[in-house]
């Protein structure tokens, strides 16, 4: 098995306030704590490792808005992994650029 | 930790043929050999248990296709976990019909 | 274009209480004014149907927590297409259970 | 109503190869026939802008993998919408940086 990029979305549910941005930066401070290559953008985090790192990782991403207070979280994840090739966050948006 | 509820849906890439029932029944197959409560939509599976057993059937899961030719799987999953009470899935649907 | 199968779920953030089923109701009792086939499932709702009344229905679902009070809405959609021949719900399940 | 933040996903099945960067760049640009703001990221697109301008776009991206002989098209949609402010994509990731 060689690396998975997966994006992440963790989003606590029942919260007093529609504005979660306290809630995602308890999320990414989480996850930095791993040592795991990552991208945060508009809507989700992007991560690029191993599985076994990677879901250690969500799993203690998942935790984390248990640990400020919320009752409910939703998480999700897409897994993209290929066998034939290496797979590279930024090659893959390369691999785009160069056919526009 | 409690139990979640997850929904998941394991896609092989680059099949040559749309047909994908035959790697979505060993992707089946392959769940079952755990011991956990599954449903099989039109759209996914979902699937009721711990947060490791159900990550490790997951793995699993996505690790089936490649074992029967794909070369590149890409996986969704959705987790809903409530600590403030526990969830079911069909206590999830049954309290939405007793309100319509 | 012919039939798309689609998974949604429309999820209100910022609600308070983290049960959330009383908002799923009324958006199942929007998505019935419609004449689409759709069955509810622990996780999502599956409709089946042409692109543009599909969509229509999910603008208006997406929209009915909002007129219930919700001031964030989130909602996820996979839509699955096939050309080549149709797709039905119900197929999709037997196509699998048959290789099982 | 007013602007909505949504990431989109279209992925062609049953190609013959699992790269598939060429239907990528196609569906790109498909998306900047249309007048909004977007963001390509590796793992999705995200899209700003009002619902029917933002589907009317979707639309047409599901369809361009059809168009290059594809069969089979799997598209994933997650819209984010608050009501209570104007949501900007460069202001989620500012307000959760500033408290990182």
């Amino acid at each position: 098995m060689g690396k998975i990029i997966v994006e992440v979305t963790v989003v606590p549910l029942g919260t007093e306030s529609p504005s979660l941005s306290r809630y995602v930066a308890e999320i990414e401070k989480t996850l930095r704590e791993f040592n795991l290559k990552t991208k945060l953008t508009p809507m989700s985090t992007i991560i690029e490792g191993e599985w076994d790192e990677v879901f250690s990782a969500i799993k203690a991403m998942h935790n984390t808005p248990f640990s400020h207070g919320a009752l409910r979280v939703s998480t999700s994840i897409t897994v993209d992994e290929r066998r034939d090739r290496k797979l590279k966050m930024e090659e893959k948006i390369k691999a785009v650029e160069e056919k526009l």
